[in-house]
């Protein structure tokens, strides 16, 4: 029943569950297995994997363990937050953004290795499957997937704690410190999932938490910050250039710090249920709003309002795990080429919780022009006049119905 | 060059702008003058109109003065809330849902008193003039639309307060006690524009607000509040049945204590150009995440999404005054369909700016179902294994197309 | 493996697929199965299949033949058409309205008999499995569907006839009187699959159209109709009122005999694949092109572009198989809406092919006034002057940009 | 009241009404006029217009006549037909697509002479003035517009036609040889408004059509056609290459011979009225099918349904006279983007109006694989188990309403 594998590549954190897939990879597929360990900001030391991994038997040269970091940030979460994406109005997209770059490098891998099979430690229930082998079949369409979730009979915590101890894999430290969360994280968010969450009626404890401060807890004082923005991007923050991770990073302790991206929702899964999911995004809460305040002032209204009418469906499409489809591409292509003149400064204010736009200007390119806007007299920059005509054309189409509808009476 | 007019029902507020139009219309168009003043929950008095009516020459019979406050929450802002319109990402469509109702009634009195004629005193640069316009024609196709200000030369403040003083309408009491922005409020909010603000890059001062605290002053201990939603509406607060304008009060109070709904934005404006603005929304920002909040649990996917992708379009509509128009109409149709079930409670938690959702739930209608969403052992419910397929055909499309990009070489 | 199954409804053309499928579930489940005969307008008889059910052991009071004709056109093509809705800009999606109905009868057939299951003979590979099956579940969660040709190894002709055989089943007359296509109809199209015609690059040969004639053999006369709107629906035909399915009828008629509404095109599949498809909607293809002329006139622009734009969602939510879904209901409230005005007629010249409209008029709700469209002088209907202020601040937001980009030069 | 102008372009066909209107330009504001003359493929020589501008006094140094058909099927009509824009269901576009082009090049003359005013034969009723003048300002935002028919008082033909004689201007041969409708042409398509057609109940006459023979005129035989597309445009017929231009002068021809591509539609103006328009657009028509025939085989399907969805959109700017748009120039990055696998050939057969695909290939892009879609044994190449997985998953959102509803009674 099962494939016949010769080599997988296994997305491997080095934690309990994916150590037990390894080991059940090998039992199972009899197969050579190349581990694949990403640094993508999760805030666990990634070389500790290697240990594991030559532990569980697997060859060294078949280890691998990269920092994508500036990459994810660059490449992934700077395109995404260029479309202001938001899932069903309040997630913004943490584990999604994720996944695509995972099972990019994992393919890549394969390549290299030449190996013809894939695996991942995402269960059967949720949306990370559908992203990891979306990604697998877009990038290596002969590409062998195996989901152990899917197939094995290690359904509950007992089973698996059990076939790990049989096979010898150290469970003293369980993933999380212990915690009774399912969580996953990166350098835009962390996620919680299950356990006492899983009644939506209930506020999660304060101790699950654990990026930022409550707001209750955060300084008394609050902290103005300016962001630079080029073609979209942040390229600096109070004057200070940095690359793109750098400066996730720094939102990050800047929103932590102050109580800032907690979020508490019930969200629709691609796979059909509702869940209840929370999430940690202090650097991403703040670049959304202040992406929305640079590009309020630089760019064109219509093209705004149409990048927000295909915002749900970019937001949706990334949710569902098309990053490497071709409509997300194309719709990717539109948004880039909106952003050119999205340049200039954003000035924030922190506090407790709030992220509150103080000042926003662009030297080069705002649209903002004082001399029409204002309430005093503009020296015929904007004739009156001309707002009589604009509304009676608009609403000659309704003046003409409402004239037939009193005609026939 | 002035239409013959013989009557005009004019928007009276009684400040000192609309005094000065009340007597130019008298003298420009010799025409008699209909006053119709409303209380939306601005928070003025409205019956000193009568007087100040009065003493500049209007007949007591061509004097209204309406209480819509229940009116305008229950048919307007109820309904927009349904939708979860926001306009440009931020603003919550304050001024732009009351002047529908503004309209609407305008026209019901001149058609009850016989005018040929109405008026209002929106400048030529802004949304108002265009959404009392459209609504007049909508609602009375034939009506003749006066609007002084962009007929008149009193384009200047001085140039007013001399007409003023020359008429005797009284300036000792300038409109919104000395306030230097121009403001606008009703029960869903008030608005700031001008003088200061006109450079974005300048935060507002402390003092110009004036419904809500700020996070600093509010008080260091979170409140918790419940609402009880019926068919999207809010019913009930902390258990209490409540009309929709006591709703909306109540809310109010609640949100201006905890320094909630504070909004300092550049937005764009249909007549063409871009104005900064700051709203003060306690009560809407509130209702906004809750409704959210109860539709996550009691709406279908498809149909949230759907919901999202039409929002923005919903809103354009309401900010640019297209609210008697049939596409509003039509959408709110579809919006209203899906509305019935959205029935529950959502509990928030309001600390220091913040509005937290800390819990929902239904009773009679939540899709939420935990024997699916657990993550333990689900006896069944959920077959792990359709995933597969489902992945496989979802992803066949680019399997297909990375197959044939690969053939090719 | 096989589901354990007490009594099954099975959709029972009485043709060679469905009776080798009525056997292997009786041999496979070993369960009582009802049968279930739509006339749909397929144009075949459907009383024979009593015979050959009950030949096949099937209990008299478990064989349901039921004639659908007026509720398919009244409560699905009508409806469907009142969204001019086309799927990728061609296809009628006449095989897509007829699976709801069905897939609803069973469920009711069932939930009458005290049945466990529903079946359905359409193959693995193509949408009508989706469509059978997203009815039965959104309409009977808990039914168990068995779907032989996902289920057994009859995947071959031989295999299927040499089953036949051996169980006696009649293979005499073959299905579609030995056409080698693959071909589904109804009261709105006739459909053509496989074969010569899996080469999207060959023509397909003229004797494969049963419904029509080629236009070369069409009358070398034009024949003028005219169609009457009530509602967004078709009432009457040259002045004699007709009921829904006599509509579908009669225009099924006059195309066929101008050889109107031939089809051919690739496809999009939902379950992944494209597929190439020919088809027949004469009656349909009339329709179309009627309906739009008759709003033309009836329908506000913003409510039709509206509908337009949303038009493609609501046809591939047809196409996919979601007719039962929240999200179509919600559509289709919205769409309904918008119909209460389409009132009229249109007239039409059919020949060789062509679908002409050649008049439309509205005495109750047409939008169109003469006196404002006309080219000669229209006494004031129209002030050219406020054409100018319309533009102008139409063009205020790309005046000010390009103002901006000349000023940095 | 005239703004002080000093040298004006004005778009000058040679014709009665823009010769009116140079004189009027002359007499009024006392400036000098620059004539431009464009050949778009309208039909009629361009040079007879230098003789006409000399006799009006036009210094020959400000006369420009150009030959833009290239450029205009290269940059305007190609690139609209790649999104495969229909108005309002029906209507190709034909003036819009040209004003873009006249607007641009009439400021480029502008900025060459350095003449601070531009003006147009477009009355203050229809589109084409929005269409000019929106181009106009945002290619120069300062420029002065002139548009006479919203200024002068020469609203009636026998008023002109005597300001015509009074000037010594020609007008025995009156334009389009007598025609009594309106009309606009270029190389994409001939449109006709105004007299009899003012009444949308009744029949153009057959006489009125001057590019297209009648179907019934024409050839009893039909013609097969094979078009070459590259990226998304045609650039071969038959085999043989041709530019731009020629392309759609020789499918204009074929069109026009086999009777197709006329239209008689209401549709909806900008300027808020419906009028009624008949239009020849014989290439055009063909163009279209046979631009969605390739994309059927090339184009992955959510990259065509997002294109669908969007096209309204798209054909609604055009329409309106936004292709100088920012947001026009946002979209078509995004269609551009969608064509670079539009590659190949299709055939069609043009027979008495009708366009009908008969074959499509694409050796280098296409997605359609007979291995996969074929209803014969495909080896494995797809998995007909799947579909159960896919339709399980997809259906589970309703299966879970569904229980709930039951659950709740």
């Amino acid at each position: 029943m099962h494939h016949d594998v010769k080599k997988v590549v296994l997305a491997y954190s080095g934690g309990l569950d994916t150590s037990v897939i390894l080991k059940w990879l090998q039992d199972t597929y009899q197969c050579e297995v190349v581990t694949f360990t990403a640094d993508i900001g999760q805030g666990e030391e990634v070389e500790p994997a290697r240990k594991k991994a030559i532990a569980l038997g697997i060859n060294p040269d078949n280890i691998f363990i990269d920092d994508l970091r500036e990459e994810f940030v660059r490449d992934f979460v700077f395109p995404m937050f260029r479309a202001n994406a938001v899932y069903e109005g309040e997630y913004l997209l943490g584990t999604s953004i994720a996944r695509p770059l995972i099972a990019k490098r994992q393919i890549e891998i394969a390549n290299q290795v030449g190996a013809d099979a894939v695996s991942h430690g995402a269960t059967g229930k949720g949306n990370d499957q559908v992203r990891f082998e979306l990604g697998y079949y877009a990038l290596k369409p002969d590409v062998t997937v195996i989901a152990p979730w899917r197939e094995w009979d290690l359904l509950s915590r007992e089973k698996l704690l059990a076939y790990a101890e049989k096979h010898g894999i150290d469970i003293s430290k369980k993933k999380n410190g212990g915690s009774p969360y399912s969580m996953d994280a990166n350098l835009l968010h962390i996620s919680y999932e299950g356990t006492v969450l899983e009644d939506p009626a209930q506020e999660p404890e304060e101790d699950m938490w654990l990026w930022t401060c409550s707001p209750e807890q955060a300084p008394d004082e609050a902290e103005y910050i300016e962001l630079e923005y080029k073609g979209g991007d942040i390229v600096a923050i109070n004057g200070t250039a940095l690359s793109p991770a750098a400066v996730l990073t720094k939102l990050n302790q800047l929103g932590g710090k102050h109580g800032i991206g907690r979020l508490d929702i019930v969200e629709n899964r691609y796979v059909g249920m509702k869940s209840r999911g929370c999430y940690e995004t202090p650097g991403g809460t703040i670049m959304l709003k202040a992406h929305r305040a640079i590009e309020s002032i630089t760019l064109d209204r219509e093209v705004a309002h149409l990048k927000d009418e295909l915002m749900p469906k970019y937001a949706s499409m990334l949710y569902t795990g098309y990053w490497w489809s071709p409509e997300r591409r194309m719709m990717q292509a539109m948004i880039d080429a909106s952003q050119s003149t999205v340049n200039g400064w954003v000035r924030l204010k922190l506090y407790k919780g709030n992220v509150i736009v103080v000042g926003r200007e662009s030297k080069t390119d705002s649209l903002f022009d004082p001399t029409i806007a204002t309430f005093d007299e503009d020296g015929g920059a904007y004739n009156h006049a001309d707002a009589a005509g604009f509304i009676k054309l608009n609403a000659l189409r309704m003046r003409i119905a409402a004239n037939a509808r009193v005609k026939r009476g």
